[in-house]
């Protein structure tokens, strides 16, 4: 954390530019705030025209101030505000939250300009800013409220164990209000706006620092920074905080809602995602979604596993239960049969013992029943967490004894439990307990999986090593290798390649052929050409000297009649495998280099089968990457089939990925078809397509 | 509707056998509800230990009364329960509640037999039968409450135009609940229990035909009689009247429950999801989802297309509706440009107007901007649909007037509005005036993806033929067809295939070649051979009569030496496409005929990406289904290639519903590969396996 980005969230002193008496005012809001919530340190109101807002004394101008102060909130809009914030840098003010709408976020290139500028001219002065169109930031740990949000006269403030940063304001209190109307405490609700200096990801990492936070959400419309997010969740991985982030402009249409929000550059969606999972960050779909799990998250379980035991009375919850669980990944494991004989001494004939565990409508004539059973499945080891379901409960049932066996089941185990109610005479007893409650199946177990899920995920990214930043923008386009120098290339590199000659005359492709032996494929060779068969220089199957002589010739005169320079004429083997996959890389501009691995061929674009991820990774990494594909069964082995020999695949993907970290220079590179077979030699590309960066 | 179950819904008298002075038992609740819930009949309290209970006159057995009731609730337990239902059948009741456990649902094998036998003996009688193992009917339009549920007594009902049928106890009364919170007036709950007799889709079928429904949900663990439920779904598209449906048992574990709850049978899960489509209801998820829509579907509105416009206070509503709004396949298309000429003339530069429409944090400032906007949007034709998203407001904003502006705006457009308001000071002044409202925008967007997707799905199933019922079960095996038989049968269907003789002699095979020209395939052909390949007898790409005649010998000895009966040898062209499709198709034991389409070759059961269809459908129909395939883009025609011709194809699986229709003796056919060229020419299948009942 910045020392500047300290004195954002917890500042000795506040001024207020454009203070307003009025607290309903961007200027009025804050300095109520201030009051409020308890701000122990220094507030000066920044008003020309008044001695006095909000009973506070007044200077008519920052450089009247005898001292900087740490944070200066700009209420004033436009041209002001520019100016305030020079002033700002003028007399050495720490951060200034910038206010005023206006800037980068709109389609006006002047005023586009006007933001990258004030920023130059900030930074110079060692000023950072947060904004402009920014909302402010909460902190109610210090009562540091810089922030004209009306949520917090809506739902009243408690410190407690969340942190919330937000592009969006409403983004930054939305969630807010969602987890105060739990009864859930929030210390940071902080919204960035532009995000033109200071962004999202780096007041994260400055906000995972705090070590009273047990859950950080954050709001993104765009991720420019990687960098910043990846401190953040290093930070935060080694406190075991966890970070659940909601990035939107997920679609073309949302990318484009965004762009007139806040500007925000669109990021490709499924780098995100590879990037998140990387730094085990857990990704929310939408607003609901975000806090959909903050409960068990408080909690601080640390589930073991992912085998699920359902509890009801209802028959239906058993089956939904099991449903979800399945659709999700979490196994409905039985119990372990001692269990279910001793479940059977208790319930009567027509229940289910063995997972589910359907208590049955028997629970409405003996509500004993509950917490009979739940000792016995306690200690069973055969559970990594739990669901426990009262659909419907009434008057007939002491429902208030199951909240407190629950609670009782819950601490005896130390594993998770959920609890679906969708009566609030039913949640309340559990609720109350501290037992987190959903309204159905779907959502509990939903929850449950995301807690167990993304726990798995942040010990997976645990230890591994950085990612690379993304290389500055190249000067020139990225020029062609032609095939052989592509394929010596990544030869070099470790990726097994087909046998091939680079001949310059007919005779040395026939003796490269005899040396090969069998058929060969006879292909030109040139810098200027990316996809041969369209220009005839691709000749399969070639048999005999003449044969050979011909192809040679076929392929010196296609490249000349198209006016390309030729390398030469490839001699190589003709290669089987059982299927073709395809190994790619190139360099995003946001998130540095990233591989491509899965199905190849021919419909790679018009069907893709292919997962990304970003290098360094290990060949486990690939190998899960490939699990998760279409294509996974066939690598296991279909119908008595033998597998796939993927271990040369693997290697060659590790190998990509070190080569894209290893040399900047290398801008992308396409390896389809890469073989591979039942044996590990098969495996082996066949064609080689490398763009490097500057001058030959 | 029959008569038995009007008399359900709807009795004039109602007889309690095993009638309880304490309404918490089973056998009181319902006494006490037919008192309380205002139902006009007669109700006759059983009990020979007893004068009177909660007030009544007991008689002390049924056949004491001077004449049968219509209905007759069973409220004792086992034994007992069984010998009221024989009196019931006696003195000529017409419908019994069966409210006792411990027969179909358990594991017992005697208590099995024990319901169906008294299912038996009770048609035999004219009685019908709901459950064993139900909590009860409740139709609060005539206070008919005949149901232990406590739940009546939590949530007070009021009558209303929602339906509930339901096997489960729980799932009649949870959704109920969850309605009755939203001030939803719902008529009919009901729940079934093991369906031994009178099924929820049979009762389905009797509540679509109350005229004062709009909106009826199911819940369902198993589909035994298709045929109810399509009756339901016909009656209730006559009048306009949406069904959702909740069924249970997606996953294996999921079936493993709803086996142990009401001894259902697993249905098959794709099949399920084809049938609900073609017959226009739509399949919730969960319990959540089973009433998200609810509100929407009330309203009457009937969407006019999927071109949504977004309008919010904050730009990240904007953008995860957009998101939102794409990930479920609505447009967010952009408004006019003279709509959005007069919004730059009302709202800040800073603002979007092209779709989503971003009022920004000025309205926090101007109240009024929102109703000054909302006539203009309104006179654009080019929205379908609306949402308005308040993420955030307070004091300080005009709150009810958006409410009523908004109510104004939907009532103008006649389209359907949803409003995203998570906070309830924001929520109310919407809900007050009838507008559906919900916490985030995911929820918002997928309610309203969901009342037009099902409108439209309602709409295509409209005036689809019927789908045949399934055949009895077969006597004996189905037997195969040799392949010159099956391809016989499908060529005499339409369905196009390869060129090809039956030889019985070597000289047939070479004649055969010299007429199919170039070089051929020569398979053995034997109806005791479904997999020829494995046996070496397909031998392809054979030129020259003696290569024929090799391979032809070869068939012939492989068949003799395998002991297989030979049908003789079969020539074919060698045929080549640019696709190898599949087409198969096989008798489902509850649904009939099914129909499957998609891509073929080697890889269909390890990767398949394929669609069922339930016949008869139309070539639109199969398109459709294509379309929805990982495949698809191929179909198109993928990189300048031109499209695939899949005109023939889809008359062929037009063809093979009907034959599966028209021909019950068919029990499966097979046809992998069916080719698919880009000219229409190319379709044809090059090999088929039939399997037909019954003997040769």
């Amino acid at each position: 954390m910045t020392s500047s980005l300290q004195a954002a969230l917890d500042p000795g002193s506040i001024a207020v530019i454009g203070a307003s008496e009025n607290p309903d005012k961007i200027g009025g809001r804050p300095l109520l705030y201030l009051s409020r919530f308890g701000f122990r340190g220094e507030v000066w109101p920044v008003n020309p025209r008044r001695d006095e807002v909000q009973g506070r004394r007044t200077v008519p101008r920052l450089s009247a101030l005898s001292r900087a102060p740490d944070l200066a909130i700009i209420a004033v809009p436009g041209e002001a505000a520019v100016a305030a914030l020079d002033e700002c840098g003028a007399i050495g003010v720490k951060v200034a939250i910038m206010m005023a709408s206006g800037f980068g976020e709109t389609a006006d290139p002047a005023a586009q300009a006007a933001e990258r500028a004030m920023v130059a001219r900030a930074r110079s002065r060692g000023l950072r800013m947060i904004g402009p169109n920014a909302q402010g930031l909460a902190n109610f740990g210090t009562g540091a409220v810089a922030s004209f949000s009306s949520m917090f006269l809506e739902a009243p403030p408690q410190d407690g164990p969340v942190g919330i940063v937000s592009q969006s304001g409403a983004m930054s209190v939305v969630p807010y209000g969602l987890l105060r109307a739990r009864g859930i405490g929030v210390r940071h609700t902080h919204a960035t706006g532009n995000d033109a200096d200071v962004t999202v990801c780096e007041l994260a990492a400055a906000v995972a620092a705090d070590p009273a936070l047990r859950l950080l959400l954050l709001y993104l419309e765009s991720i420019p920074d990687p960098h910043h997010l990846a401190e953040a969740a290093a930070i935060a991985r080694d406190r075991g905080l966890p970070i659940v982030a909601l990035k939107s402009g997920r679609t073309a249409a949302g990318q484009a809602a965004a762009q007139s929000h806040t500007g925000a550059l669109a990021n490709e969606d499924r780098l995100v995602d590879a990037f998140l999972e990387r730094h085990g960050i857990w990704r929310a779909r939408d607003t609901t979604d975000l806090v959909a799990a903050a409960e068990l998250y408080l909690k601080g379980w640390r589930p073991g596993g992912r085998r699920l035991v359902a509890i009801s009375n209802s028959g239906a919850t058993c089956v939904m239960a099991a449903d979800a669980a399945t659709s999700c990944g979490l196994d409905i494991a039985p119990l372990r049969e001692d269990t279910q004989g001793r479940l059977r001494a208790i319930l009567p004939s027509f229940a289910a013992t063995r997972n589910p565990v359907d208590i049955t409508a028997a629970l409405m004539t003996n509500s004993a029943l509950f917490g009979q059973i739940l000792p016995v499945i306690a200690a069973d080891p055969s559970a990594d967490a739990f669901l426990v379901g009262v659909p419907v409960a009434g008057r007939a049932y002491a429902v208030d004894d199951f909240g407190r066996d629950t609670a009782a089941f819950a601490q005896a185990t130390g594993k998770p439990v959920v609890i679906v109610a969708p009566q609030e005479i039913v949640a309340s007893p559990f609720r109350s307990r501290g037992l987190p409650v959903f309204p159905g199946e779907g959502e509990a177990v939903r929850a449950l999986h995301q807690l167990i899920a993304h726990r798995e995920r942040m010990a997976a990214a645990a230890g591994r090593p950085p990612h690379p930043a993304p290389p500055p923008p190249a000067r020139t386009p990225p020029r062609l290798l032609d095939e052989a120098e592509s394929l010596g290339r990544l030869a070099r590199a470790g990726v097994p390649v087909v046998r091939h000659r680079l001949c310059r005359t007919a005779e040395e492709a026939v003796a490269a052929s005899v040396e090969i032996g069998g058929p060969v494929a006879v292909k030109g060779c040139s810098a200027e050409v990316a996809h041969k068969s369209e220009l005839g220089l691709v000749h399969l199957g070639v048999s005999g000297d003449a044969a050979v002589r011909a192809a040679f010739e076929a392929c010196r005169t296609g490249l000349a009649a198209a006016g390309h320079a030729s390398s030469g004429v490839i001699v190589a083997a003709m290669a089987r495998g059982r299927r073709e996959l395809v190994l790619g890389a190139h360099r995003d501009p946001v998130f540095g280099p990233v591989v491509m691995v899965g199905d190849g061929g021919t419909t790679v674009e018009a069907m893709p089968d292919v997962a990304v991820l970003l290098p360094p990774f290990s060949e486990a990494e690939v190998e899960r990457a490939l699990g998760g594909l279409r294509i996974a069964p066939l690598i296991a082995g279909v119908r008595g089939e033998p597998p796939l020999a993927v271990a040369p695949y693997l290697a060659a993907a590790v190998a990509v990925g070190r080569l894209m970290v290893e040399e900047p220079a290398i801008a992308s590179l396409d390896l389809n078809p890469i073989l591979v077979g039942t044996e590990p030699g098969a495996c082996m590309a066949l064609d080689a397509v490398v763009f490097v960066e500057g001058t030959p």
